[in-house]
């Protein structure tokens, strides 16, 4: 594709030569001729001149550098990369039509177009939306309710009445619908379990990684809030609530009856205790540790979460805390010296 | 059905109008006319007042408010809910008789009444017990044990061999008798697998979680002792043995050959180092790390864990470490105003 | 087998009764009579007293004891047992052949000797080697290549394209080529999703943990080094390379874009932030938290990661901090004091 067509398709005001032909995309480093890539950040202006991709997607913020690569002008260069990535990539094959090795109940429901692979069950009574692709090797429980142009990646599990939205995105193995982990301690000492058989939505526009899991609770429902995105070996336990346009990054852990509002971010291994409620916008680190209800807005860290910034001061003296000590001790010296010669100064005087 | 019903399958002691319709149980905040709930502690007896629930279930310890919702008293109000719970939700639909759609070996023991769904394969030699229900899409070894009553939900992997109890519950995705990481260090630095092909035994009224993984040793067994609870994205390695009545909450891991005796209680995220002895009872608070053994009746916290109390007080002091560093500061200046002070008063007394 | 025999299969030196019967391998501390058992290091010597094993595999630095067990000589004890455990178990039984319940797209290239169980599917143009063995209900999706002798478990999903080499394992719910977590936050606040359609590649001898996910990147692609080890549940997330012979233990965390060079060892639940590159060798200990590049060598722990004598020294401290607060306080009493007494002893100086 000539680079004018790419400038055109991307929205983006192109500075260069426009007949360049333009192959693939590419990181920055790795870039070779024929290859677009992009800089996210002003920071990152030094690899424009080291770069050997033929074209590169800036902000009106940086600066060209003359018999440097042709520059595409975007507002957003990361969302232009993002769409680059769609028109000069080839989408992966997926199965085409029901395919006769699967297991689909008679009263199921299939939109125009949907797409099934082989060794999927699909349960009594379930829907699946127009030009929903659900690929080999799936289970879809009796009662499910899928939208339009979901895809379901193979060994995914939807357990029994799960509602799922439209442009719903499950990756492999991505568990919906378990049991909470719920159970009652009985005098003897042994746990009675609790039947978790309430509800499991998600959303439209939710993205769910391989092999993260999503429990249904015994009253309520767990709830997956509207352009919600959860990656890989997550944990929702039941009866959480999570909001709208929320990112819960790698092996996040959220305890039951949790509220996790609007515009959340959790980093990778963050954990969430029970009852918790994260206002909208909270922000918190890698492993970060919630134990109690955090406002709107909030930037935490730490095992329990401190505010990001007082995290940082104390880390720092954490790992000076041998020396910290070290003066403590010291002062303890100087003081009992400094006694003794207060004694003898107040003898010295008495006399 | 009736709240008199309600409360007689329940052993309950019925205070208000037992003719009251009980369709639903809910949670306390969101029940609605019609609906039955509970109160678990003597501290939440203010939402009482509030809930809009036809009937709460309580202890002996709770007032009723005259104008209020219809009691159900019970010894254990968590208990009777969770009797609740089974006796007013519809159990989900299972899989009847054994799907023709599945590869079972010639040989395969079923007891009575077994349910296989589709595409579930089971390997020569494997036994399944009377009533014992396997969901779509599960994968059975060779020689294989399954007791009575147990339920294996879709994509489970159980490895050749592996023994199960009776009422076993194995949730979507878990993985049992997977190969333990066991590797010897050879001269030139590469890692010679140590085959690992010995017993992964699961004891009666046990429940596994979703995408939880349990792996077998080399030599000896893994064993998941009678009536214990393992959340989802558990991981127990090769060797473990993990006691009686335990409860694992999600994402926790269990390294190499540790024992873990009855009754421990670990929350979400824990991590256990190898070899590690968690004596009977101890609990362990989210995303410890435990990398020594600990003895019975423990109650733990932190990375590196120790007891929680003193956690609590460290890490309180950990947030205020600025504020102590600017103390010992401040200390170190007083005391060379204090040494100055004390020169000049010797110099004046020696005058 | 008599214990001659294992001595020469193991390359190991004999000392005692050659004609004893070998039946098992075991632990020391379970052995019995029939077992062999190692020492893999002298501090466990006095356990060669007390264990009921016919033989135990020790170095030369290990002294027998007149009366005791039979011994069996060799350089690397640890490794001798790997191959005991191998030469005295059987091999797990395996499917025989291409099960004809599965679903394999007629040009799919098969190498001699493929086993294939039952519903498993296998795209367009995909190619597996020789002696590959793949188990039941796993999915592998078009133009994947897999090399020679591997071994792909149950419930495994491979996506279009991933490339793995020969003598690779793969344990059961593994998923390699699932997309990476990115998006392009858009002016609205919602989260554009970025094509992840770029390479996996397995290099060969890589063994990969039960429900292990690695994501395929935009651009670029994610690489396991040849004889890399990882465990369960771990996260490998979008344009990772992980070097040669390195080892990740279960529930361990590498963000995007890292680079992980060989022999570096992660033990249980460590997190890399991404972008992060960890020198040759590195080794983290369980939980650590690596949010910055670290040096080749490096022996880290804690969160964020410091060197481990560092961190070990501050967690002491850690611990202690409620007596050193005490310590500060005390002071502060004290020098009010000293600064009384001096202030009486310049008064009485100055009459």
């Amino acid at each position: 594709m000539k680079l004018h067509q790419v400038a055109d398709r991307l929205h983006c005001r192109l500075e260069g030569d426009g007949d360049i032909e333009i192959a693939r995309v590419a990181g920055i480093e790795q870039a070779q001729p024929g290859d677009l890539t992009f800089i996210a950040h002003e920071k990152y202006v030094a690899k424009l001149a080291a770069t050997r991709a033929s074209a590169v997607i800036v902000s009106d913020a940086i600066q060209g550098a003359p018999g440097g690569p042709a520059l595409l002008r975007a507002a957003s260069p990361y969302v232009a990369f993002a769409q680059a990535v769609g028109l000069l990539t080839a989408a992966p094959p997926a199965p085409r039509g029901v395919d006769a090795a699967s297991a689909i109940a008679s009263d199921v429901g299939l939109g125009p177009d949907v797409s099934i692979g082989a060794f999927v069950t699909i349960g009594a009574g379930a829907t699946i939306g127009a030009r929903t692709i659900v690929y080999p090797n799936v289970t879809i429980g009796p009662g499910v309710r899928i939208g339009a142009d979901c895809i379901v990646r193979s060994q995914v599990s939807i357990r029994d009445g799960v509602v799922i939205g439209n442009r719903v995105i499950l990756q492999d193995g991505a568990v919906l619908g378990s049991e909470g982990f719920g159970f009652a301690r009985q005098p003897d000492g042994t746990h009675l379990k609790i039947p978790q058989r309430a509800a499991v939505i998600i959303e439209d526009d939710v993205e769910i990684g391989a092999n993260t899991t999503i429990d249904r609770p015994a009253v309520g429902e767990t709830r997956i809030g509207a352009g919600t995105k959860i990656d890989n070996l997550v944990q929702i336990a039941h009866g959480v609530r999570v909001g709208r346009r929320v990112l819960l990054a790698a092996q996040v852990g959220v305890a039951g009856s949790c509220v996790i509002e609007d515009d959340v971010i959790l980093a990778g291994q963050v954990g969430v205790a029970n009852h918790v409620h994260l206002g909208q916008g909270t922000i918190a680190t890698a492993q970060t540790g919630i134990p109690n209800s955090v406002d709107a807005g909030s930037y935490v860290s730490g095992y329990p979460a401190i505010p990001h910034r007082d995290w940082l001061k104390s880390s720092a003296i954490f790992r000076a805390l041998p020396a910290l000590r070290k003066r403590m001790t010291e002062l303890e010296q100087h003081i009992a010296e400094l006694e003794e010669k207060l004694h003898a100064c107040q003898t010295a005087s008495e006399k």
